[in-house]
């Protein structure tokens, strides 16, 4: 079996079949709360589904180091509640009505209530985390939360503007990649005994983590742009009219006609599209072939995460995160 | 010298001068980051001033018990600046337009900006105290955090219904008191190397101050109900008009006629003074005594803070630390 030997969807899930479910399990035991309110917004956000992607990829990492202990279905459980966290908060600032085609926390319960759940969320998260006494995990779970929070201040700060290439990628790096990279970072910190140094694999889990959750996000940025709002469960480019300017717009912006650029610095001044029509943007990015400059670049992020575990031994679960970018590139939601 | 002749403030600051320029030293240092609404916030909420009392009894704590460790300094920080993030996300919650005679922080920044900043200034301050090495000071301080925001949400859900005393009471424990006990039981766990159990003395610190505690947030809610808006720094009687019931008011709803307690009520309905008024309602308290008897509540509380310390070594910090309930309930402001 070749190290690039790809598995099937259904193989994968297989695999990690038990684990997930243990780790569902987990999620629920540990959003609950003495106060009513936080175990709503959290059993609503977990009804909400999700593609529980984070603790997939700790779950993989640690296997494919022979991990057999049961803090990794706790840290499963960490990893998607810290990004449940960050979920509503981000819907507080995005001001968001729909989160996965589903009224969002705070359109159900307010802002005030959603501030607090939110923090309730990280210190549960961090409170599950410090169970397991093991300071490198705590040290990867608060560096990353505020990479992320700082991450969506800068973007706050960028709302409106036309951005480069550079100050994209550090915004998907902080939003995305991050708890991408510490999710498969946790793997192995869960698979030895408690260490102050890196651990062996750790950097290259943490490169694939990192590579992949940036292709992910380039994906996730072209489906905002390209996507039906039916399939997609919010409406159709709510970067663009957030005034986010994503991969393939910045492309298009460098390369674009002087009516090509107003146009879609319109749209990204208005927050909507009163004055320029969707398919008009649609149209300027395929006649400058950005989206498929975006796709090209995530197809090139998700081949470095491959080439990232390229020394891992040969496993099953190795095979597994060898399929993960696959699919995260193919996908349509 | 008995363990009951009290301090004066001159020597209390005297005694702890060099700590506390280090603390706020400190509390600078760390609100450093890399982005630049953050550092601006939280300098504005450092030059805000508040009392440093939370660091104050930290530092006391720990030198009653000998502590020379440089590690007293940074963790007065880390409780201060924890303080003062569930200060940016309460004033967020309470939709203030003032703090400390200033305008808020969301009022300058916009809730959004504030929410961020208050996750990054909790996550700076699990950060800090992460580099001590010491688990019993991150249980201390996360456990703390989680009762802390509970306490919050469960006070939204009591906003403008009548609450009795036992409610009362375990929400100015959430609110004040848990912050307040965990800052003395940190001076312990700093005087002492690190262990996984209860430390000498740390119960008698903590119960201090929890008294502590409690007595100041009585006070505290008296003068919002008898000070005039100058003195306070926001409009008088906020918590009434909040939809918050207090001690004095609970006492005058459950003596009062039932007049008194329409009047109450309608105030607290209204959300304002616009059919009854201020001076109405500060008739009522005082002529059922309620006022007097939250104070001697109050007093009770500071009592019982010097009484927790009985048994603490004869030293000038104890001295201090007798003084510290005093000055707490006597204070007009």
């Amino acid at each position: 079996m070749s190290s690039f030997s790809i598995a099937t969807s259904g193989e994968v899930l297989e695999l990690l079949r038990d684990d997930l479910a243990a780790v569902e399990q987990e999620f629920t035991v540990q959003s609950q709360s003495p106060v009513r309110v936080v175990t709503d917004i959290a059993e609503y956000l977990i009804a909400g589904g999700g593609k529980r992607i984070r603790p997939l990829l700790l779950l993989l990492a640690a296997k494919a180091l022979g991990c057999k202990d049961e803090a990794r279905i706790r840290l499963g459980a960490v990893v998607e509640m810290l990004h449940t966290a960050t979920l509503v908060h981000d819907d507080i600032i995005d001001e968001a009505s729909t989160r996965r085609g589903k009224p969002s926390s705070n359109t159900t319960w307010g802002n005030s209530k959603c501030v607090l759940a939110g923090d309730w969320l990280y210190m549960q998260s961090f409170r599950t985390a410090l169970e397991e006494r093991n300071f490198r995990m705590l040290d990867l779970l608060i560096s990353l939360t505020q990479e992320m929070v700082e991450g969506e201040l800068l973007q706050m700060e960028k709302l409106g503007h036309l951005i480069n290439e550079e100050e994209y990628f550090d915004l998907i790096y902080r939003k995305t990649a991050s708890l991408f990279k510490v999710s498969m970072q946790l793997g192995a910190v869960v698979a030895y005994p408690p260490s102050e140094g890196m651990l062996p694999y750790e950097e290259a889990l943490g490169e694939y983590g990192r590579n992949l959750g940036l292709a992910f996000q380039i994906v996730d940025d072209v489906l905002d742009l390209t996507a039906q709002d039916v399939i997609l469960g919010k409406p159709a480019a709510s970067d663009l009219r957030e005034g986010k300017a994503t991969l393939a717009v910045i492309h298009a912006l460098e390369r674009g006609t002087g009516a090509d650029r107003e146009a879609i610095r319109t749209v990204m001044e208005d927050r909507g599209f009163d004055r320029i029509r969707h398919s008009h943007i649609l149209e300027i990015l395929r006649r400058h072939g950005s989206l498929a400059y975006a796709m090209d670049t995530a197809q090139a992020y998700a081949e470095a995460a491959r080439q990232s575990i390229a020394e891992l031994p040969e496993t099953e679960f190795k095979r597994a995160l060898m399929w993960v970018p696959g699919f995260v590139t193919s996908r349509d939601r």
